[in-house]
């Protein structure tokens, strides 16, 4: 039975659960005034973030709408957690063909149960009929002059990713080609990583004072690496063999299609970041602190351009990211 | 011929020409990092707006895209002026079918014209490839304490509109029934009024202090009116005869329909606020600063809900407000 507009935020977005609530005592006005108001930390600069996912092209057709939810707002937070920031706000724009309460009931799961582990509180929206898709604004505070760029690295730089690129990319692949149910435990690996993407917040706070540069991986690591590097006016030179594949995406996709996930495969949302060699020691000791695997993967260097190589030898590959139009 | 997204995003919303780029020292970062990262007023509150517009929803399919970009930004910029906020930033997320360039050029121009003339920068954005819809997320400044809310109202308060509400929804009509060009004078000015509506957004600033509470008018006059209400636990008294109707809309549609335009239409983006009457000589006295006309219309009073009268006598009037998903 369709419901109205107004009784659907209310249901689902206004006043969830209070499990689901993150109560924040800096959000002075929330959802139902003309616009949010919230009281920033002083000292602090802002970080904006907006990214959105269309079904058919972000996440198949039919994917489950409690991933959908979570992968909205984590596409978002990693971004925030690129740029080291502290995440504390999002507002969604929400797109549905129809208020379909079992549809809404699962992304709002989804949506609020990644948000309350991150400790970021829902304080705006918007929600209107047409083919789904879902726009997430994600607002966190840096102390001033502290947040991560893409653009501070130099030559000599040791490069850096988190996690184990190229899970996800297979993920798709799985999910695209029998669904999201079944599989051994390898399948189900990388279809959670794909469907339930974990942004790095944490790593991200311990990098500030250390990283020279950061980009969240999604369009690729390579080419996300080479963003990087062009920022920073460097060369990136990735080192293959020193790739963090996982024993789910090796036993999946074979050596050499395990690559080329690992460094064209897109929606990793890891980070990819660079440590100048004399900052390498405490870098290392603040890792102890951060769950996520962190792996050296080679270097910049003088020149521009990304260089993947193997046992010093430079591997012909495409090093193109995602481009939503020329594409698919 | 198809451009890639990259190269699209750098033409016409990276780097657009200098006159449309609204230059602001407070953008530390603006597009081309994982994020925008912006440096607020001290002593300062944010707030933040996320509006959506789908094609066939909240334009009509084939609406000029000049209107489009302007529009995605206003109803932003219109949120932000009920809050009595300075507008200072704001993100696209642009989805469309491809990327066409003709469409792209115009759209950008209608969007950096309007930007412009508020000086708000673009700081951040997405482009995607799917069915037409813009999210702007647009963020502003207020002075701590000073926002103004929906609820703050009291009975006996003075209920005041600005501009000529009705307009936009006379105007729709027209461009439903036969396009954006030709007709006379007033028809002209109805349209414009639907295609290029004029956020209030220097009305916003001289409200604070004065007005106890304000809305926008997104959804029709009466509705919103009645939401003002009951956040601030009054009833609503509108007086029809009190009502400033345009000379192009009673031309157009004669008194009835002009009546119903003016309560229920949407599109208005005009602010509805109420003044208490200790401060209607301050109030009156700041309006000699502000270019848009403001008008009484009615009063609040104790109790619940709108009441529209004439002459003293309730008028039967439907109030109800436009519902994305039980209407059309």
């Amino acid at each position: 039975m369709p419901i109205g507009e107004f009784e659907l935020i209310a249901r689902y977005f206004q006043d969830p659960r209070p499990p689901l609530v993150a109560a924040r005592p800096d959000v002075l006005l929330g959802i139902g005034d003309d616009a949010a108001l919230l009281r920033m930390p002083p000292g602090h600069e802002l970080v904006a973030a907006l990214d959105t996912l269309v079904e058919g092209r972000h996440f198949p057709a039919g994917a489950p709408p409690e991933s959908i939810g979570h992968r909205a707002l984590a596409v978002n937070l990693s971004d925030l957690a690129a740029m080291g920031a502290t995440p504390a706000w999002f507002l969604l724009a929400l797109t549905l063909p129809r208020a379909d309460e079992a549809f809404l009931e699962a992304f709002a799961r989804g949506l609020f149960t990644l948000a309350r582990a991150h400790d970021v509180a829902l304080v705006g929206g918007d929600t209107t009929a047409g083919p789904l898709s879902l726009s997430v604004q994600a607002l966190g505070t840096v102390p001033a002059g502290q947040a991560l760029r893409r653009s501070g690295a130099a030559p000599g730089d040791l490069l850096y990713v988190s996690g184990t690129p190229g899970d996800a990319a297979a993920g798709l692949a799985l999910l695209q080609a029998r669904g999201s149910q079944g599989g051994d435990a390898h399948e189900q690996h990388l279809l959670q990583r794909f469907l339930f993407p974990e942004p790095r917040t944490e790593l991200g706070l311990q990098l500030r004072g250390v990283a020279s540069a950061c980009i969240d991986v999604s369009d690729g690591l390579a080419a996300d690496a080479g963003r990087l590097a062009a920022a920073s006016g460097c060369a990136a030179i990735i080192d293959a063999g020193r790739l963090p594949l996982s024993d789910a995406l090796r036993a999946q996709a074979g050596e050499d299609q395990s690559l080329a996930y690992a460094l064209r495969g897109g929606d990793d949302y890891e980070l990819c970041f660079t440590v100048p060699p004399l900052r390498r020691a405490d870098f290392e000791a603040r890792m102890t602190n951060v769950k996520c695997r962190v792996t050296c993967i080679g270097k910049l260097a003088v020149g521009s351009g990304v260089r993947v190589e193997r046992d010093g030898a430079s591997l012909a590959t495409d090093t193109r990211g995602y481009d939503h139009f020329s594409n698919g």
